[in-house]
């Protein structure tokens, strides 16, 4: 390849380093970034999505660095992106767990990366999902996303894979207990990770009737309650069918579909942090609001009154848009 | 009082009905709600909120009961908000812990309330200042807010009160550390919980020196870190002492100045979803993405087509917007 090669065509070419630094431009919200997708997107969509994610101390890390191992087994190339949405304040990321993970950094159908959160809400949704994309175009099969906590951050993370795979273990206490009910209702797979604990057949079968309770009469996918292990290695292997069968569904659905709608979601995220940056950061509604919040007045009243300025511009989306039949004649 | 007195009036009066009724009002976003709230506003500020955060398992829940234990004994009211942001898909608030608190809920000194994630991103911290707003109304000295976990929401509810208890705990597995720097950085006061197990001192120690590592330089509040044992009782007087010293630290640098700051933060919060809302709900911009996500089009430039159709309607805020200096003459 020649030196004078684009960063697209590198990637392409399976150039790694063309890899990281397309993700460091998502990352950063490099202007070059978007320009750069466009031209490698058709090559979008042939890699598998897998977002993990679980209450602290489940054993995520543990899981996914297992996964990836078994799908080198199976000659699949692994991206792993850990998503550490810690901090608004710092963007701060914090590598920790994954430094467990340099075993499999010396194969190179392996490709790592942490990414922190930054920017307006929907940016670490946003740069997560622009670094899937990118991995995805490079040609990588399995890509793992690995989210800490529940929060909103991790909701949009979430949205956007193929496949949430939920990670919980017995004996983390009460709190976990709480976080159940969100974690539910994104899984697509549940794991119950060191079933080999006291409390594990409880654990999976509480889920198993949690499951049939709440999803079976409006779901036709019933998430499944696998058990594994991942410190021995135990189970694995069935977390990977589990996700295989999930995409067998999706695709007897109606993959691109349901791809689209995910697709929907993000554009309203950028378009919200988008819109919310100009309002505040460019357009003076601070420095509007910090007049408007005087004696008595509520924030309520004058966020009407800033909502009202504000909509009162905004017209309704055009009936036709800039889709190309806009441009033909009348219809009868 | 008169059974013709308005419901605001009766809150005034002190009527716990019309305390539960109106934080109702405003986790249901009633539309009574802001001209309730603004018939008591000039009644706000004179409670103390504290937000109290962590991961699960650290004992935050039994921590608030023991905060509230001794607030009673030292003759003031407490008010307790837990938010349990567990699920943006069904808005279901999970009890757990809370039946625990049960001991307090047969003191008339003491009000009880939890509150589930609902609506937009700012739907959940709008409606939990507005809880804490009508509980100061009604005239609550002490106004605890717990918090599960630390996503996106619940930095918008931390954003909203006076002083930040962040609860660790050893022990919890590496999970936890890696929640640490988040964590870190909303405390106004870091509590150590569960400090008779092994490993306390040594969280203890880490969390000084990250504290002196990370904030000396450029703050004016050294966070202090204090062991307690809330199961045991000991060590809460000190959690208690140091938030009065938070107080006493934010009062000297200037209470309104530091709230004001907040309301305007809450403000952007609240404008920002009713814009969203509006995009999306009611203008029509779904079916506009709908139409515009066509071929390879990336999701990023339909974002950016609809960003430009959006913004070009929105002028910047008005210079002298509504402020009474607006409508005088011409300036020199």
């Amino acid at each position: 390849m020649s030196s004078k090669a684009t960063i697209t065509e590198r990637l392409l070419a399976g150039d790694r380093t063309a890899l990281a630094r397309l993700i460091s431009w998502a990352e950063n919200r490099d202007e070059r970034f978007p320009e750069a997708l466009s031209a490698v997107y058709s090559r979008v969509g042939r890699g598998w999505r897998v977002g993990i994610t679980g209450p602290p101390g489940a054993g995520k890390s543990t899981l996914v660095n297992e996964m990836a191992r078994l799908e080198r087994e199976r000659e699949r190339t692994v991206g792993i992106l850990a998503v550490d949405p810690s901090s608004p304040f710092t963007g701060g990321a914090l590598l920790g767990d994954r430094i467990r993970m340099e075993e499999r950094t010396l194969d190179s159908g392996v490709f790592i990366r942490s990414m922190a959160s930054r920017g307006s809400r929907g940016g670490l949704a946003k740069a997560a999902v622009d670094a899937c994309d990118v991995m995805d175009a490079f040609g990588i099969d399995s890509i793992l996303l690995e989210t800490v906590g529940v929060g909103q951050a991790e909701y949009d993370v979430l949205g956007a894979v193929d496949t949430v795979v939920v990670v919980l273990c017995p004996g983390a206490g009460d709190g976990v207990q709480a976080m159940k009910a969100g974690l539910l209702e994104v899984a697509d797979v549940l794991v119950v990770n060191k079933s080999d604990l006291p409390g594990a057949d409880r654990l999976i079968a509480d889920m198993n009737e949690a499951i049939h309770v709440r999803f079976l009469p409006d779901r036709d996918w019933v998430v499944p309650v696998v058990p594994c292990s991942a410190g021995t290695g135990t189970g694995v292997e069935e977390v990977l069918d589990a996700i295989s069968s999930h995409r067998a569904h999706l695709e007897q659905r109606g993959l691109a579909e349901v791809r689209r709608a995910k697709r929907l979601d993000q554009i309203r995220l950028v378009v919200d942090g988008g819109v919310s940056e100009a309002l505040w950061d460019q357009r003076g509604f601070a420095a509007f609001a910090d007049r408007e919040l005087v004696g008595e007045r509520t924030p309520y009243e004058v966020a009407d009154s800033i909502l009202e300025t504000v909509l009162a511009g905004i017209s309704a989306a055009p009936a036709n848009g800039m889709a190309p039949e806009a441009s033909g004649g009348a219809r009868p």
